[in-house]
């Protein structure tokens, strides 16, 4: 089967110059087809705080009102995503960028009331507002698209069906995009952030466990290894592995080949 | 040949709830092929207000300087495009939204420095800052969407191949894509605004001028009748014509299939 790469990057590294410029020229080195997933969080805040809005995460999560869900579709859908799609364009990289609305291609639901846990420990349900989770990604468009030499650029929006735009964690759409496209491809899923891979020592950048089992994932969460935001990256990842994703890697952006970092594994 | 319409609507349409309820509709039942282009410059205006970006217009045209840029970037690229995307994909519709970097379909270059005639009736060159004058509109690109069933709707902003996105007016973007389309269909192009066309008494909702030759618009701009923005409008709508679109009416956003309204003929 053909090659095809999905790269998520964080907002932090499309947010800033020299690590956008880097990403650019590696992704635009990637051999074969690919996807570029990213985020822009840290744009929607300042944005917000410029606007008035107030941002709230609740266990890492933006909890998303009608304000918040305009902000997020002018700065993710808008500003983040069509920068990034032209300056892919002079690479020499056909990018389309794409939220779930465009084609369809991620349709998703407005997320029920939620169990979340605290940083107080308590839980507590919680109302995250326009915040969508995934249905269905739309493997077969992404194929023709992909089939022309398009390359999409995917931004954490999706669509209800309804008419509604919804919030998306952008890690989950890298997710459902690689498994949508596992049965077409060879796919490689790479989590980019700004660590080289998942660490034993938060303190220490070069303690990167090279390979996560699901029953080191188990083992890790419970001794606190693991812990806050790396947890649903990890579920994510695992949830690749499980619906036919051949590779999924966990490393600094400067790695995006997925040469280096944490590599998941079911078994 | 095949049918083919693009619709033209203002950002005042697409602005409000129920003209834009309305368009919605009224753009579902438009049979055969179609392309969507709106505008959105109220929303920008007031968006650059609250972020306190003070907006400068020259001419019916704006001025946008870096900061500007990343609003209408935001606001026409994200929070209108968006949105219209989402809701006609409720109406089943297969919307793809595009600026003109995604897949590459508008390329322009930044506007050089221009002979503007101003209000107190002097001539002034003006520096527009980031707004793009199109070189090129990819029509074989738009084809290749339109024939998988997707109805491209386009938002004014196109690129320079550079990495740089560039503002464009929509009615020019609008003109643009019908000429790139009309080797391929039978073109109708119809710009919709608040009138119900172009009026020989800007007084008289009801002057709607029938049909307009090249001829008559000399006419009309040396008696006046036509005057201000509707000059760039009409010039758009005779370059389409003079490159091979069928039939070009500008019209009111309640005749969306341009049976009322203003014809424009080349004799």
């Amino acid at each position: 089967m053909e090659k095809l790469t999905v790269v998520k990057v964080g907002g932090k590294i499309v947010e800033d110059e020299e690590s956008l410029q880097q990403l650019l020229r590696d992704f635009s080195a990637i051999e074969g087809a690919k996807v570029l997933v990213h985020g822009g969080g840290r744009s929607a805040t300042k944005i917000a705080a410029e606007l008035g809005i107030e941002s709230t995460m609740i266990g890492g999560r933006r909890v998303t009102d009608a304000e918040m869900l305009k902000v997020v579709t002018m700065v993710y859908g808008g500003l983040v995503n069509k920068n990034i799609v032209a300056r892919l364009q002079a690479c020499g990289i056909n990018a389309l960028g794409l939220t779930g609305a465009d084609m369809n291609v991620m349709l998703s639901h407005k997320r029920p009331l939620k169990k979340v846990k605290m940083d107080d420990g308590t839980e507590q349900m919680v109302d995250f507002g326009f915040v969508g989770d995934v249905d269905k990604a739309n493997g077969e468009m992404l194929c023709k698209l992909i089939a022309e030499g398009v390359v999409p650029v995917m931004t954490p929006l999706t669509h209800d069906g309804a008419g509604n735009l919804l919030n998306t964690n952008a890690d989950t759409i890298a997710s459902k995009v690689a498994c949508a496209l596992a049965p077409y491809f060879d796919v490689t899923l790479t989590y980019c952030f700004e660590k080289k891979g998942v660490l034993r020592d938060a303190d220490d950048d070069d303690s990167v466990i090279p390979v996560i089992t699901e029953q080191d994932f188990a083992d890790y969460q419970k001794s606190g290894v693991i812990s806050g935001g790396m947890i649903p990256k990890l579920e994510n990842a695992f949830d690749a592995i499980h619906k036919g994703v051949e590779t999924v890697v966990i490393t600094r952006s400067d790695n995006i080949d997925g040469q280096c970092g944490t590599k998941i594994k079911q078994f």
